[in-house]
């Protein structure tokens, strides 16, 4: 039997990779949730009743960045070599920065992507019971590297 | 040993639902990404090289809202008895509607957004080789039901 | 917002079964794979390097069968009750069977058919460094049960 | 064909609990990680380098418990209302305690263990650079109740 | 304590593999499903009512190979490089293929075994409510190569 | 913005193991299960009803060290070159001792000591219709190494 028609226009595949370079990557990304006032003061306050908002958002956004090939169908899995979660608190509400980094063959965004996103889905958990107007917006990637390994 | 103070202010938890009644939930959310005209174009005309967007963007949406539970680390784990995505080709993105059923004890917009959050990531993650202008804004819940289950 | 052309015709959801009744389900799937009469030789005598095969593939089944809905995309996630895994030498092969019990709104064959698709790629795994001819046939379900819950 | 050799003695099986009632169960675990007096001090301080360990191991418990079923083979897929998870500082260490509760047609010990057992590692994990004496100790089951739902 | 009797005779374990070189690698597998006339007739017309059967088959291949680890249990982890999936239409049923590669110390006829597995087991899914004499036949490695990395 | 202050003192992140060499790891860890002497008997025995208690085990540890970095929230993703497990019968209780390796950027004990306590948990599990005394003790690591891959 021919393969020849494998991976034909359309049809979703896993691409091929394995002839690219194992190289260092890293990527940035970033998104915001918007939150009321009083939300904002319950967070910094940590009186949220569900427990520590940004502690919790952080595991579960470095948690989630590993799980990103088992979430997006079609991501290589990667092997990550750091994720680190960051969060500022703005006017009208938060907004998170994950890093990731690997060495791999294909670059690291979604898993920087994915990181935010959990990450600000976990803060509209934990807010739900106060906040009716909730919303999560602008994420994007900030930055994408790569640098050939010595 | 008292356990009083279990679950104390900032300590997080997942709480406590067992006095609640079942009931039938529902819950509807949406959220956009925005992409480039060509980028749509490719779209529409099944034309990028991944595969099928909205056909993988789909399906990861449903898988994703299953997962639930166990990306957002306080929620608690519902037999989900529908889920359903919709897309809409907007003038510069796309929208992704999520719709999730389940008779339970707490309420299931957490699903509903996770199914649209990872959706939007899916339709990222297939048309980054093409467009490096993507962003996901305005993931919200819509709309909130219960029903008394006679 | 309408939501008329959700789950509109060739569009993939997760089908609502909230209507349906909770009731008692059963299901039992079969399914064979062919071996080498070295192989069974060597199962028979727990002589496999990589271990007692039949162990292994049982939980494997059984393990399996909680996972289904994780795996086959538009499945419901059902509380399995019981799961059982009996196997049967044949002359040029082993017989798998699976028995999977739920009180849910829907069916459990999807249960019992993941087990004992995996239990059979387990004795795949298991015995692929000495028998090059192995091939899984003849999965189908056997019987499939429903009774009121009283 | 006859079903009666599944699940005969010896061979694993996911026991059958289908004709057992539904009812609110709850268990309390508890055990206990051995730590030197400088590990302990720079705990309470915050100053362990990976992070905040007790927020960090709080909620990998909290999403252990709900993990069970996939980790012990055997276990049936509780849905949790209720995961709790306290520290407490002693002299040597620190001792975790966790309550889970279900309403089921089985014992919710397993989770509330697997959630003890998961938190004591994440503290290991955490600690790891600085501790090279840590042992976990004492994981056992503090009490465990049910009652009918009315 | 002596080690030497980890691993004795039908003790299961996952065998060492360090010793092995990271070779470049690729699997296909192949089985079918037998579907009747009419159920063939709906997926091709894209009228089953759960939705395009081909495209959800698609997904769910190329997922469960990367849960490959995780379903058989003694299979060491691979970091897949591609995976593919296609389908051709037969008189009585349809058949797939899928392909799988990876730079790793060990062969990827798991994966490509459990894709194809897992893409006819949802096919089945989609078409249960239509077609009652379905069976999965022939799971088959079709070829395995391995090449020096350069 | 600034990422100067992610991963600041307190906050948790999964640490940059991106500069370190990829070595030949290994780990043994080690721990135990305090059981009753019925109930010692009655695995020596095989006639636990929920089967075979040592083969279920050892399928869980092994499984679980394939899970360690979904189970403790900062740990990387190693990739395992062997898990081994390995039982001993004691006067009061059973030890279980697992060794794990890979070749990766960052040790494998938390791999070795998560696949002794899912074992060890398992072992609870299907023996606690029997005994009501159980407990894990002495969890530790045992050894570990790392040498220059040539």
């Amino acid at each position: 039997m021919s393969l020849t028609h494998i991976n034909e226009q359309g049809k979703a595949s896993m691409v091929d990779v394995s002839a690219k370079p194992v190289m260092a990557r890293e990527a940035v990304a970033r998104g915001r949730i918007q939150l009321q006032a009083a939300t904002l003061e319950l967070i910094r306050q940590n009186e949220i009743k569900k427990g520590d908002v940004l502690a919790v958002a952080r595991i579960a956004g470095v948690q989630a960045a590993k799980q990103t090939a088992n979430l997006i169908p079609l991501c290589h899995q990667l092997p990550l070599s750091k994720v680190g979660m960051d969060f500022e608190f703005e006017e009208d509400g938060i907004s998170v920065t994950a890093v990731a980094k690997t060495a791999a063959q294909t670059g690291v965004e979604m898993e920087a992507l994915t990181a935010v996103s959990v990450a600000l889905l976990t803060i509209y958990d934990m807010c739900k019971a106060v906040d009716k107007a909730m919303r999560l917006d602008g994420v994007h990637l900030v930055s994408k590297t790569k640098e050939v390994i010595e």
